[in-house]
């Protein structure tokens, strides 16, 4: 089977191929690739290609165009080659994105063109400006919610969702305390506490503008906004007093003495769940805290949940619950800054200069 | 009410007391006790007393006669002030112990003179020769089991009890690991195991006799003993390699890198619960191990399901469940050495020179 190819582009536009009875249109797609062929410093292995995909679609494969990827923490990890789950090489890197589908495969169920998508799975490949997926590999997300708010919803907002609803069954009222309180987890527990009217005590390291990041965690409804170092006065207990109950349930983001100060800080049965080590320390529990609190530790990994849960019914009301708070308004996307694909050295230096409450996102629109 | 008292001697024997139509007999006892005054060194602040018990029993009480009480870790702490249950001072000591009714008041149920009965709580004061208590703060035990092994049998062998039923389902064939293993709780945790055929991998402190300890860990049940040194060598891979399962469940009374050693070694999912934590060092956990191994570390505290449970009937099926084992010959007593109420000073020496798998134990017959 002869065919001739028009190629009006080099990247990122479809190409029209006629096959030998010069009529019938496949369309085929170059795409912008951000991947790495060795894991290392980000800096160093992170490469853009220019890769053509397939020209036709498999039955149920649908080609989404994807608009809009964060860098995320975990997404630094994967390229250093220090997280939990290792993509063979080369791959095209980017956990978390909204894209939307172009073309579907003649046996694809329940999604269309114009459908939002995200990935159903870690290590899809969102850094790129198409690509083709399996119809299990995606979800679908309302299209009349923002573009920024979907393209950041997968990881950060529904860790924060599945921490506050799977550990501790809490009432209206019921206190939280976290640290890494203005992290992408952080803030979406503080607007979903708020929302299930939950109290949050927010601990962040300090910095010159503290008060300015204060104003900003209490605007999304956090309740207290402490430094770590107000943690270790004796002024926290009367902080503390303040609220009508002891924290129940605790979520530790940077391990170390600013763990142990959760752990310290936590009622009787309380709980703290570890989402992530920023200070590369590990979690340390005074042997009390265990026997006479009666303290229990353990770790939420969303990339694992996902992963049990990829097309359960929960993580469907989960999305759909998230997105209703968005259109509502009570929930806002991440601070950001946008980068183009092709400026990618200088979106991985924003992300790795200590997500400083600020995400890198690509916007390939 | 005028009473003419003949007095027969003046420490742990009856005394008749004639009331004043002078045909009544009422038995007064007198008491011999080892009680704190002040918490701090035990070998300082246990002093002993001899002290003369109420003449008449209320209507729900009973007059206990001990027969022997040991001296556990938790007592030591609790005299130093640094239990977290604090009795009122001055306080008669000993936590666990058997004892035997020599009497009952009008109204008690479900108790008779000769019955074996030890402690439902904490506190409840075991080294002393005599006591009256409210039936509800006692629990029977079948009369056919030896005294040692009554004695002994509701902290310890309890606590592994608890602790291989409540955490995980174990099935036959599943592997726990354990630290100090041949603590008290560290050989019930053996025994048990070895009954309910789980594998048990028990990590010891490297000491000159260790063959001779390893010859009896094992001869209690024991899959493998290792010493602390081993668990951190290339080893202990191929150890592990040769069970056909990850633990599951690892106990932990030490602490420190002891603990961090076993929640490596655990397998995904596993729990680790401490009961102790003797280097005094807290338990780190690696921020992976809890994200991405799920590992859930906890704590558990006999003093408190104790309290919780006192009188329910699953405390009631453990001690009746552990009673069978001890008639059968599958559940021995701890290593021991007895001591005299008298010789309390020996005795606590004794217990406070590192708990080196012999138990000291005051025997009142």
């Amino acid at each position: 089977m002869a065919t001739s190819m028009a190629r009006f582009t080099t990247r990122n536009l479809f190409k029209i191929l006629l096959n030998s009875d010069g009529c019938k249109a496949v369309r085929s797609i170059t795409s912008s690739q951000l991947y790495v062929f060795r894991f290392g410093d980000p800096t160093a292995v992170l490469r853009q290609r220019h890769q053509e995909l397939s020209p036709t679609l498999g039955p149920r494969e649908v080609m989404v165009k994807m608009l809009m990827a964060p860098i995320n923490p975990s997404d630094v990890n994967m390229m250093e080659g220090t997280y939990f789950v290792q993509p063979s090489l080369p791959a095209v890197m980017g956990n978390e994105g909204i894209g939307q589908i172009v073309e579907t495969g003649p046996e694809v169920k329940g999604l269309q063109v114009g459908d939002m998508v995200i990935p159903a799975d870690t290590a899809w490949g969102t850094w790129q400006t198409y690509k083709i997926s399996h119809d299990e590999d995606v979800l679908k997300l309302p299209n009349d919610i923002s573009v920024l708010s979907a393209a950041t919803i997968s990881v950060n907002p529904c860790t924060a969702y599945r921490m506050l609803k799977d550990y501790i069954d809490l009432k209206p009222g019921d206190v939280i305390i976290q640290n890494g309180a203005n992290s992408g987890v952080g803030v979406s527990v503080i607007q979903l506490a708020k929302e299930w009217k939950f109290k949050t005590i927010n601990i962040v390291r300090n910095r010159p503008d503290f008060d300015k990041l204060k104003e900003y965690l209490l605007s999304l409804g956090a309740d207290a906004v402490v430094t770590e170092e107000f943690v270790r006065t004796p002024q926290m207990k009367e902080l503390l007093n303040t609220f009508s109950k002891k924290p129940k349930l605790a979520f530790n983001c940077v391990g170390g003495q600013s763990a142990t100060e959760l752990i310290r800080h936590l009622g009787q049965k309380g709980v703290m769940v570890t989402y992530g080590g920023m200070s590369k320390r590990p979690v340390m529990a005074p042997t009390g805290a265990l026997l006479f609190k009666e303290i229990v530790l353990c770790g939420y990994w969303n990339t694992n949940w996902n992963r049990i849960h990829k097309t359960d019914i929960a993580r469907y009301e989960m999305l759909s619950d998230l997105s209703r708070l968005i259109k509502e308004s009570k929930f806002k996307p991440p601070l950001c800054e946008f980068f183009k694909l092709d400026d990618y050295k200088a979106a991985i230096e924003k992300a790795t200069e200590g997500f400083k409450g600020v995400k890198a996102v690509f916007d390939m629109q």
